[in-house]
């Protein structure tokens, strides 16, 4: 507390993301990283970039890695926003397009960020209640709102939305923005790009952290009807001329252009993820359909915060998530196989 | 214009950076980058982290680099804080710090990001004159406000202000933050940073992509006694947990601990800047006395349009603001020998 703090800050509560564990040889799976090494592509781009430029200013459009994207997608670059991480994209569009008089409506288990970014922009909203499959049902989102916004597949369950349910919230809400978060969209699902020629409303939202295999460099974007990205871009600059950097926006070029490792790995990681859920249910768990790289599950008989100590004290590292409805279960990323045996292993010593 | 902009959309004024323009051979002038490649031992650096771990999440806090600052400046690490660029630690100061009752003021010839920001969070301004010699004097800056905001030196006009008079400013307004924009210090300038012990409302904001040829890599920070740098943390931590990418973290941490080489660079470019002023000096040019990487300079008998014009002509880019009382000016910045030296041939051709 300080007199010089803005009212906000008073106000405000932070995010707090999943620990970065500084020690070595525990088994991560805890915040959704790829298990697997980006593409070698990846880094003979940023071998490329290290140099005298590094001196010089990057382009603050992006101008490259926006074309990148929009030819992967079809899409025009006037279509593409960029950011440094799907989080700074979301806190963007918060501000830029789900600022309304009327609250904004999102699930009442979902990414845990959304809550933020409203205290950050004093924005109102409602949650919406999955329902009892902890599924998001759009029927259920009704009420007038200010915007919609929600991650398919959801986090922390996992579940997917399937393109039609997506297609119904975006008819049904013609005034509304409806953001769509797909950061998990690779591991199974289908991306709402392919709706966006008919929806003027639709935001659709990646990120390279997860099936691209790149949270250390921190690269996201937006894809939209061109008004929605003028928004963005209106916000960003009148934020930071210059958020990728020379490496981010080079690596993340390359990444985005090796599509045949992009499909090794995520296929690799949504074999292991099956083999991982058969696995947990086989002990006893309960274990929600996932279209994500991570598992989200409770088992009847032992109490998720006690399993997620007995892991630890084991170097093995989930999510666990001390919130109405969800404190029961645990989010476990898909990690390699030998990293999901050692984690069955442990179990079995319970 | 979209209906589903939020009201704040309609009404921003996006900053605009100055050129990067794509074409090779051009002598570039006209972005205040340090015209020597970052060191050695941030190439080296950014080597050790192209690799497996680029897949996870950076440290959230950036825990290495704050140390390295703090190290650097003899504070303690809660009296750091990192973002991506100045630009966006900027950001947050207004939003955290600079957002009152009251307007707060800066000079009307300062960074043009102000206002933006003021715009961005709907936070009041009031602009102090600089005096006839495009100098700012403290005395002047007399209004009840909710913060000040300047660079030192003052961009673009290069000018420097003592500590004595940094210092009657924080006395004369102890319950505003007095927030110094360091981005151009280590070219002459003597740092702030020796006031925050005795001043709860200085936050001094410095940069790596001047003095040490980072421009690229997008790392600033912002220094002070603990309670102010909380209040940028819990906006950072409710709009982005990772501004700062792997690569970023590591190589901004290499630059700051490789004090030799910033030495030897940073005096190489007063050295030149000497010469540069004492060569437009000679040619008729009316040159503001500079404690930055750049000068600020004008010639009684040539528009500075048409002087921008005929540079451009010969591959030469230097930045020309079309405001008021500065339209008669170039800023240029201080480049390599050579770069001067063709700046100064291309002159002699008029």
């Amino acid at each position: 507390m300080s007199k010089y703090w803005s009212d906000l800050v008073h106000r405000l509560t932070p995010y707090v993301p999943g620990e970065q564990p500084k020690l070595s040889r525990l088994i991560k799976l805890n915040t959704n990283e790829n298990p697997y090494p980006p593409s070698p592509a990846v880094i003979e781009a940023l071998q490329l970039e290290l140099g005298d430029g590094l001196r010089l200013y990057p382009d603050p459009n992006s101008d490259r890695l926006k074309g990148a994207i929009a030819g992967l997608f079809g899409l025009d670059s006037s279509q593409v926003f960029v950011g440094n991480g799907s989080d700074e994209v979301l806190a963007h569009a918060f501000q830029a397009l789900l600022k309304h008089d009327r609250p904004i409506l999102f699930p009442d288990i979902t990414y845990s960020f959304y809550p933020v970014y409203c205290g950050l922009y004093d924005i109102d909203y409602r949650t919406v209640p999955l329902d009892e499959d902890m599924a998001i049902r759009v029927g259920d989102y009704r009420a007038p709102n200010g915007g919609i916004v929600l991650p398919n597949p959801n986090a922390p369950t996992g579940r997917l939305l399937g393109l039609d349910a997506i297609g119904q919230l975006l008819a049904a809400h013609p005034d509304s923005v409806v953001a769509i978060d797909e950061a998990y969209i690779d591991f199974g699902g289908e991306s709402a790009v392919a709706l966006i020629d008919r929806h003027p409303n639709l935001l659709v939202i990646q990120t390279l952290s997860k099936s691209r295999s790149l949270a250390g460099l921190r690269v996201g974007y937006a894809l939209a009807q061109p008004h929605l990205i003028e928004a963005l871009e209106r916000v960003k600059g009148s934020f930071n001329s210059y958020p990728l950097d020379r490496l981010a926006a080079a690596g993340a070029t390359a990444a985005l252009q090796d599509r045949a490792y992009f499909e090794q790995t995520r296929n690799k990681v949504m074999d292991t993820r099956e083999w991982l859920r058969e696995a947990l249910e086989q002990r006893g768990f309960q274990v929600i359909p996932s279209a994500a790289n991570f598992l989200f599950a409770r088992h009847p008989r032992h109490d998720a915060a006690e399993l997620a100590r007995f892991l630890r004290d084991r170097h093995i590292v989930v999510r666990h998530f001390r919130l109405p409805r969800i404190e029961q279960y645990l989010r476990i990323t898909v990690g390699r196989d030998d990293e999901c045996r050692a984690l069955v292993d442990a179990l079995d010593q319970l």
